[in-house]
């Protein structure tokens, strides 16, 4: 998998929600805010299972109500389509609710 | 909940397994190290459902099968019995294995 070129970086980067480049490091930030524990590690269940699925994994932080994730590819060390793709669920997953 | 006296500070905290203060703050702090994210995030997965009965959190990261864990009880600003609670459940639960 290889890094994102500047043109793939270009279009891919602006189009995420909320991620933005870490300071000194080929990766990408978000925070998360959920309404309570619960809702944070649920969501980070259903990430959890994804992310092993692809076996691409975050790098992610935890404190009551709060998840901080970082997303890079060690392997290419930097940025890869993966972790657009990992971004970009991670955002889907936090709107999923039980059908009426 | 008032934070650990200095008599139980001698006596709890060197009884933990591998949990030692945080610098700086009065907070204990243990790194897990797991076989892969699977073992890792099935182990914080156990946890959480411990916490949230406690009603009691951890600071905690994870990055693939590495797990590093703060614990310090927010409303109390340092460490108090819940804490070492926790802890030792923590510890408790890498070890539980399926019966044959």
């Amino acid at each position: 998998m290889p890094r994102l070129t500047e043109a793939e970086r270009s279009e891919l980067l602006p189009a995420l929600d909320g991620w933005a480049l870490v300071e000194g490091r080929d990766a990408i930030h978000k925070r998360f805010v959920f309404d309570d524990f619960n809702a944070a590690f649920g969501w980070m269940t259903r990430v959890a299972l994804v992310a092993e699925a692809m076996n691409h994994h975050p790098e992610w932080s935890n404190t009551y109500n709060k998840v901080e994730v970082t997303l890079a590819t060690h392997d290419a060390k930097g940025l890869t389509r993966r972790d657009i793709e990992l971004a970009q669920r991670m955002d889907q997953m936090t709107t999923g609710t039980a059908k009426r």
